[in-house]
């Protein structure tokens, strides 16, 4: 059947083939099969997962919705009505503004949710601006689209935040859109609302998409809202919210995320997400309906939880030798580690098998990030800082 | 914030805007605020979906499983090594000859399975072969893309089983893959074991992919290996294979679906996987696995009950006036309509709405499909055959 003198290898997209590698996989994999050390277990700060579990009342609640028949059917492609229904509500509750059911597609995850963004707003050879550092399932995306990223300038002296002007001077004819991540993964970096407002203008003068993925904007490190962009009865021309569902309600394993957007964008969105998903799965859309209408107290609980972990590891770390602190936040702190020439990935390798600490580096977030790690602390109780902090000391000293 | 004579209408991509859009939502659309007709309720033929719930122990299954706090979490990317192995050995009972583990990748869904192929093999302007008439997410995702799907002439004669010489003649320096679906969405045909094998062998020597969709293999009309192609050493080379655990188990809310090939192809399906979906959400993978492991004799129930309802159907339609049956098989009939000339759409719609009977018109599954309609009868009884042939019967008539 295989004429020897024949091609038998199809060639695959080079597009995709020459993407990065999924970073977290990777560094997974650094750790795996090493034999644990005595009385240093690893401490797993690679991945932004909440360390805790679901609350029990979710739990129960899904247990009693299983046995409606009904749970294990498809949704309509964006969702359940009364999800997008209760997302709309809530983003009320929040931004002070809401927008209609219509403008809602509940996606599986808010990774999709950006996929499907990517895929409505531009082609192959088309533009988006990407703040330095990036999420790193945004850039592969990109790439494997062939939709060229711009980089913006990271700012490690404005703590992480991007600078309007400087996007203002990398917009041409092919740009489509400009990403932001606020609160930021990897930074922790939480935009201020004017920033947020002044690149909203921006790519509404230019006549494109502000694409906002606010998939941590449950764990602000104040009660405030995050920006006023949805008082703009003209935002469903311009702005495309992104939200997760996986961190707020710890049901990362259940795949369910959002998009809001006005319906130009939607019915692009709705072809994409029926494609990829068919719908997001049911059992996760009942969670986070359940979430956004019980679990207010619960949530609220957490995130005060999370502000303290941020503060005990803010404390932690800022007295470090040879260790910089250039920005908290949310999930994530981003640092400067002390060895200059060395690259991050080497670094942050080191420092698994070493110190059984796992962070990721600075490198899998793009270009010249190769003097930072990201500490994704949501995972681990804030009582572990100090020992975060004693293994980051003893690896700087050796 | 909004000067007038400024752009403020982000452009879209023009080729996921050009997509037609998902049929199903379409249909429904028809009958949507429709007040129901006394004694003739919707017989919805449009989605393919089991009209059984799961089996009671999967939902007791899941109902327990949902206490491990690990089921909320992400899975690996590929999915819980326990169901890749499950599955591997599932289609080593099926076919003959066991993949590797390593060789299965879990989706959300078979149609995330069939975008993350696509992905891997081609980009814009590459070529894929698809029969007429095709799976519309499957044209539409490579519409998506700017993939030119070449279509295969339809052979209602041969019952629609596509010929393997007309897809030598549209093979050319572009092509990247012939995707088959068997047994056929929409038909309902099965491709004989030796016309997959000529399709593979046709694939192997110009050196591109077999893309095989076995979504309906567990509705097969006789117990009988679909095909050997797994017998061949060199199949991860060639063969992707697409499986879907939602008609199976009944469980299609879920989003839990296969993908099988080679190593090369893994490592770009497995960055496209992370994009798209992080990972199939886990207490889908926990169903399929437990379906793979404990159900095998209610889907062997199953599997009668569809084939003595495609018996039924098969009975009911053939002897029809003015309606001709072109192929019934796992789940799907194809039949040609009474009306020459008329679109299929508006056939479909009238149905719908005079005779409370909704199915898809051919139209939706490409060109040159005017005459047909596809019902998806598995989410019906049998009982319902009759009752489908009398509205068919009526509508011929008026």
């Amino acid at each position: 059947m295989t004429p020897s003198d024949q091609p038998t290898t199809p060639p695959l997209n080079p597009l995709l083939a020459a993407v990065a590698p999924p970073p977290i996989a990777d560094a997974q994999g650094w750790v795996r099969g090493l034999a644990p050390v005595p009385g240093r277990p690893l401490i797993d700060l690679c991945q932004a997962v909440p360390g805790h579990p679901p609350a029990a009342e979710l739990v129960e609640h899904l247990a009693a919705r299983l046995h409606d028949p009904a749970v294990h059917k498809y949704t309509d492609i964006l969702g359940m009505p009364a999800l997008r229904e209760a997302l709309a509500a809530d983003i009320g509750r929040v931004y002070g503004a809401r927008p209609s059911p219509s403008h809602v597609a509940i996606t599986a995850g808010c990774n999709q949710a950006f996929c499907a963004a990517m895929m409505a707003l531009a082609k192959a050879g088309d533009e988006v601006i990407l703040p330095l550092p990036h999420y790193f399932n945004h850039k592969m995306w990109l790439d494997a689209l062939g939709i060229h990223a711009v980089p913006l300038p990271f700012r490690p002296e404005a703590g992480g935040v991007p600078d309007v002007d400087e996007a203002a001077d990398r917009i041409g004819p092919r740009t489509r859109a400009i990403v932001l991540v606020t609160p930021n993964n990897p930074t922790g970096a939480v935009y201020p609302p004017e920033v947020i407002a002044a690149f909203y203008a921006l790519a509404q003068k230019h006549g494109i998409a502000l694409v906002l993925d606010e998939t941590y904007r449950d764990f602000l490190p104040e009660d405030r809202r995050p920006h006023a962009l949805f008082d703009d009865p003209a935002w469903p021309e311009t702005l495309v919210h992104l939200y997760s569902f996986s961190k707020v309600f710890a049901i990362t394993g259940h795949r369910v995320g959002a998009l809001v957007a006005g319906p130009r964008l939607m019915a692009s969105v709705e072809k994409a997400v029926d494609c990829v998903a068919i719908c997001a799965p049911r059992l996760g859309q009942e969670a986070a309906l359940f979430g956004l209408t019980s679990l207010r107290d619960w949530v609220a609980g957490n995130t005060l939880l999370m502000r303290s972990r941020a503060a005990a590891f803010r404390q932690a770390v800022e007295g470090l030798q040879g260790w910089r602190l250039v920005s908290i936040g949310a999930y994530f702190a981003y640092v400067e580690h002390p060895f200059e020439g060395r690259a991050a990935y080497d670094v942050a390798r080191s420092l698994a098998q070493e110190q059984s600490l796992l962070t990721l580096p600075g490198s899998m977030f793009g270009e010249g990030q190769d003097r930072f790690l990201r500490l994704a602390f949501a995972n681990v109780p804030g009582e572990a800082a100090a020992t975060v902090a004693a293994r980051l000391a003893a690896f700087a000293e050796r």
